[in-house]
């Protein structure tokens, strides 16, 4: 495998910016130098990559996409293959996906089915949550084999009765197991029995637009479910981890929590960051293109958001990416918001909205790489590998040009949706080059990749369980 | 210069942990290398040191001593020649001491004095933070050009009155000057007026015995400071870093104020995670050795300091040395507490003692440099020159044995006073070699330094206010 | 009907300490005078009782009975005429007792049933609460028929699946029903869910004991529910009046939700206030005496509850009294806690135990009579005829001896229950005599009423939603 | 002396509300009958009201004047003849006003000095609180004398410095005087120490206006003030009454307080209810009408303070009623809103603002009477001869017309002022006759008093510390 060589780049990671070349050999970072020492101009290689002027960052660690996720009838329109292309355009060399059990059937055969979809398929590499749907004597026991084979963390929803759902018994349980077994539970926190009432209330009263979607899952029902997924994760003994948290009473709760020293953690995603119910109101049934749950919320909690992610009391910062198209997928919902299958598109955009909000003040630069590379990597037990540029991490490295400008749209992004959340949206800041495992997937704006690159990730256990 | 490579251990960073070989080229850390990979075979050194086993992990920075300084018609019993070769046995490679302006004089007087105290005699390199005994016009504008000259931090009293205190419009008017001039107000935060009532109290109903100092310093009147502190801050749009917190009290009062996303700052001391005021009513005259003002509390507030170390609400960890010998320095206060000079002796044991909580599951390693190394560097503007290894950094790099077994005691070590406050400690793991930018100052536990080996530090400002 | 006169007793009320003879003419007080004044003096009166030395009070009212309640397959073993009388010898003349629904039956069928058991039977008055555990659209509207004849409050339980229990959903259905018919949602706030798992892991880990149904009934799913209910009712728009608050984690919640001015009110019981999960772990089987729900905590909750008292976080003491013989009843447990009924006798004693923290220096005697009297009457709509000693209201009036002493114990009480929750408990304070309506009841010790005379009470709504 | 009867009113006291005829004698509430009993019937009397379709509630007891109080070089401008005259139109009965200590003088002799002020010159009776300004070992011990001759509460200064300013030694050692000899701390709660670092800067820079006034005596100092007068309280072992809460961040720390079961009060005032910074910016010079100390807060902070009277966090309403002309007074500040005597008239309008809240739905009919005479008559050792209407009390009575309309208006006010701070505000309700100890002191609308009347009060110690 060739020798590369990365020059003159402000190396970032979470902890350090350092003007250094990094050799890349094996697929791995084998050193970093000075810039300039004697040291790094002793080094030859293969190929050298100019990064003068430019930003080395780790690879993006998206953890949290659903591609070919199936809800309400129809499927993300994502594919593993479009997917992880699209996210290598954006930056981001490891996904961690949803593989979905389904009721009344095994993990396994759910977990195979998503080692099918993506095996083969990738362009970059990926690891597998799994949601469990179903929490019995025998799902429970299949969690620990799970964990050995690096599946190490399991979803629960308090939201979608009938379909993901499982009460607080199931999620005690589950919770008691993977307090033995080192599994890390992710909770979906919303009422969902509450929900749906009000759902139903909304629909015979004639409130059946998009923007209703957000209004019946009310702010309070988030954080509800996020005090209650606390407190029942303090009796079974397990940490916690709450996924697209984006009411700012549920950054309450956690920070409620944290202050108390409990391993709580949550997760907010980038439509959080800058969209809000806004979006979900716009005329027509444009709203739809924004449905997600947990949904947009007014522009007031955005603040929240961020000093949350200020605070630590959020640390990760992840898409949730769960593309319908509009034509065809979105429209499933006019005249009932509740059939809108739920998600949003977003892979690709992550790293570079993020660096936006470097570019605005709201975070610094070695905090854009906390929240969206190294967090992430130790939360889901990817870490070293993953995350970092130190010796000895897979070579998962981004030059990026902090300088560069770019307006997102759905004319020229690379996700297989038909609409960008973001149309129009101008960023500072644009992914240049991109290695996975040393090897070129964007090379100068140019997609060099090859699905089936990507390899399946067995993972470690979550790093912040300590 | 030479060329040295550390080969074999485990570098431990705030962030990483990696298994590396570090280059060290005139003074800096030039490359780091995967063990064993074809790069770091090929380097070549003057000298080799072999880590093989060991942690390699950058030297303390301990951001707050009092070397040499004049308390209660005394002086502390460390000069910066004996106190810094220390602070070098343990680990320890920077310390920023504290340049005191004297009542009615200028600040540029006061720092000139202690520069002629430290230039030519310490054997790790060192920098100032400022005590603002008299903020007036004059002074304020004195503070601007200390920043200017690398002196960024300035601490403010609100405690002992007559002697270092300010009121609170002082301590607004210092707060305004450095929310302008970028410096960092560090606080003594103790209510010093109602405390002195106390004192005169109990000096006058005979309560004289050394566990009375601990008792008229109430923790109440610790957190009511700091929340005073607080809010002059926010009101004058500063920073605030609150210095040897002691008190459960008040690391609630700073969780408080993190949560509102305020640039608020937590220290603590070996002595408060490890002692109590069990130590202070030891019997005889024994408990003046542990007279230090704020005061130790009752064991159970060790818990919520620890918590606060693991949560965040505390970020650095430092010593407060300032030692007086038992024998005519601490006996001044026999039958008199108020007259006890205040200080312990501590620089020597900060990274030993923070390591035993290492390995009795406190913190994890990365936390350990983190709080003793990484943040107190970027706190007082010396990162990534400090803190860390990383290419281009200070070769400020301990090799850590942490295996090895010690025992704490006056009779082994090399500070200048004649007691310890760990008698008897028991530690798991001990310092082997220090290299003080490429030089050793220790080696396999022979002092090589030097006094005049140490430089002065120009700092920049607080990395923590972006 | 007879005129009386009550003369030289110090009459109190929440509100009041006067030294005044009481007129009561039909049934109801006509006056109050200065004792001694002329006025005073010129009543001449069919009856005169001396309450020389003696509190005047307004007769006791307990807003959470449950005679001959069906639980477990056994009934609470007072029934209306036992337990009435009981009330009556403590100084109790009203109780609000709970009409049971049960699933896929009309509300109307249950409060027939209530009212055939109780008509004709109590000794003093009484009213119904109505527990809904079959939200539906039928029973919704029922609701505004009951609120119409004077049933204003409903009770839901988030504990006990399968027999009482309503989810989420049908809680905030009844919650908003009641935001718009004006009736009071009480609740019983524990995760049943959750902790029925936890029951089942008990005993199949023979944990069997009594002392293990409190340790599975968690504190920690108390205060979950309990902040659960409050969000619903924040969502709903409703009251909250929560029942038998034991843990202090849920006063805390309370205290949380009444700081943001929310109308949450909180009851607790004399047994969680004087009793703790010590007696739940008395040796043999006698832990079964104490087993009710929520249950018994460890002792250090009882002065979160004495603090929330006085605070007025806590608003009414009530005593749940639901008496199970130990013999025959609490016996169906042994072996299995989870079979025990549960449930305590209490009935008899709230006035005098209560009179006892006044002795004690716990709260003050008007404090007393606000509990025990005057604020559950406002709560539950029968202020001003019940709780107070006013013109127009009921003549419902104890005279109480504050100097008395007495000893609780199964030998003397009048509860149709063969042991004493309170065995060998000593009292300052004991009822001399009750009147009902004008009527002795009690009369200087001796009983004198008579099954029937008791009325049943169409309530108003809640009096603190204003 | 005259037997009155008022009959067929609302009875109105914190805790009742009663169709009751009541009966004076000998300037006492004799009794109080059932309107149409037989009883009532059968009273004579030598005067009756006819209270038909009224309200008759006890005589408001307005705990915080300040007549003819010097500040600024200049007087309040109602004396105690022309402020108790307007009281009594106002309906409030009873005051209780400030006595002063100077700086180097005896509380005796401040004391001395108000009682010539009042004596022979009150229409209603009067009791002093005592302001210390000098707090030492002399005052110290006048204290415990005063406490003795019924001036049981003593106001301290946390604002002021120079005049009536006590450091936080002094508190201390007040407070802990106060714990023993049973005086109640009131507490001025502002950080004026550094206020007047931002007096001095505003004015530095021309900033001069009467809103600056506003700007610089900012919330942040208030509940910073808040917070320190109650961890002193704490330490001292010492109740606290905090005067003039206007900030809602000093009403949340009271509420922190409160939580836990601190003797923690809140007194707010009308212009903190009604009026804003918008006032005090009204154009011109206008603002400095409304210049008072602590200052009107922005309009949002009125939601919290109605709140903080809601949910018991605020216990009391009085006026701090210190009048000064516009012309001739306030006008001393033109150019320099520092030297605008701080101040403003109100003791006339509170009974008929807080009836106007009651109107619009903000507090009950009862809580009205709570905050504005039972509350402050138990706070301030005067109940049950004041603050209530029941058999031994004195017969302060006002018949209040619910329904009568009023504007407010310099032109009709009876305060010795020349202007109104409530100009034109239309009014809900007004008195319509006073009874002081059963003399009428407004009959029908017509002053009947007469300078002379009012008696000095002794004044138990407050009850509210058991």
């Amino acid at each position: 495998m060739p020798r590369t060589v990365i020059r003159g780049g402000l190396v970032i990671t979470a902890a350090e910016e350092t003007a250094a070349d990094v050799l890349v050999e094996d697929g791995k970072v084998a050193a970093l130098a000075a810039s300039g020492s004697e040291c790094a101009r002793g080094w030859t290689a293969d190929r050298t990559i100019d990064a003068t002027g430019k930003y080395v960052i780790p690879g993006g660690v998206d953890g949290h996409t659903h591609m070919e996720m199936p809800f309400g009838g129809t499927f993300a329109s994502d594919t593993f293959e479009t997917g992880t292309r699209a996210a290598a355009w954006g930056g981001t060399t490891t996904i961690v996906d949803f593989a979905v059990q389904s009721q009344g059937h095994a993990l396994r055969e759910g977990l195979d089915a998503w080692h099918l979809k993506a095996s083969g398929n990738c362009a970059i590499d990926y690891g597998f949550h799994m949601i469990l749907s179903d929490v019995n004597d025998s799902s429970l026991k299949e969690m620990d084999l799970l964990v050995d084979e690096g599946v190490t963390s399991f979803k629960l929803f308090m939201a979608y009765p009938g379909v993901f759902y499982s009460d607080d018994g199931k999620i005690l349980r589950a919770m008691q197991r993977a307090s033995v077994n080192g599994g890390l539970i992710m909770m979906h926190a919303e009422n969902g029995i509450a929900i749906d009432v009000l759902v139903e209330q909304a629909l015979a009263e004639g409130r059946t637009d998009p923007r209703h979607h957000g209004e019946v899952r009310k702010a309070l029902l988030e954080s509800e479910a996020t005090h209650r997924a606390i407190q029942l994760a303090r009796v079974a003994g397990a940490p916690l981890y709450v996924v697209h948290v984006s009411a700012q009473e549920a950054v309450a709760e956690l920070a409620r929590a944290r202050d108390l020293g409990l391993p709580v953690f949550g997760e907010t995603c980038p439509q959080y960051l800058f969209l809000s119910t806004d979006n979900l109101a716009e005329p027509g049934f444009e709203g739809a293109k924004y449905v997600c749950s947990t949904p947009l919320r007014p522009v007031e909690h955005q603040a929240a958001l961020w000093r949350g992610l200020r605070t630590g009391d959020l640390q990760v910062v992840s898409t949730d990416h769960c593309p319908f198209c509009f034509t065809g997928q979105k429209e499933l919902g006019r005249g009932d918001f509740s059939k809108i299958p739920n998600g949003m598109p977003g892979v690709e955009h992550r790293m570079d909205l993020l660096h936006q909000a470097v570019v605005d003040g709201r975070i610094s630069r070695r905090r854009w790489i906390e929240i969206a590379c190294a967090t992430p990597a130790r939360m889901f037990g990817l870490y070293p590998r993953k995350g970092t540029i130190a010796p000895g991490a897979d070579a998962d490295i981004v030059v990026y040009d902090p300088r560069a400008q770019q307006t997102l749209s759905a004319a020229t992004h690379h996700m297989n949706v038909d609409y960008s959340a973001y149309e129009g949206k101008r960023i500072t800041g644009q992914v240049e080059t991109v290695l996975s495992r040393g090897v070129p997937v964007i090379d100068r704006r140019e997609y060099t990749g090859r699905a089936g690159h990507g390899r399946f990730l067995t993972r470690e256990t979550c790093q912040y369980l300590i």
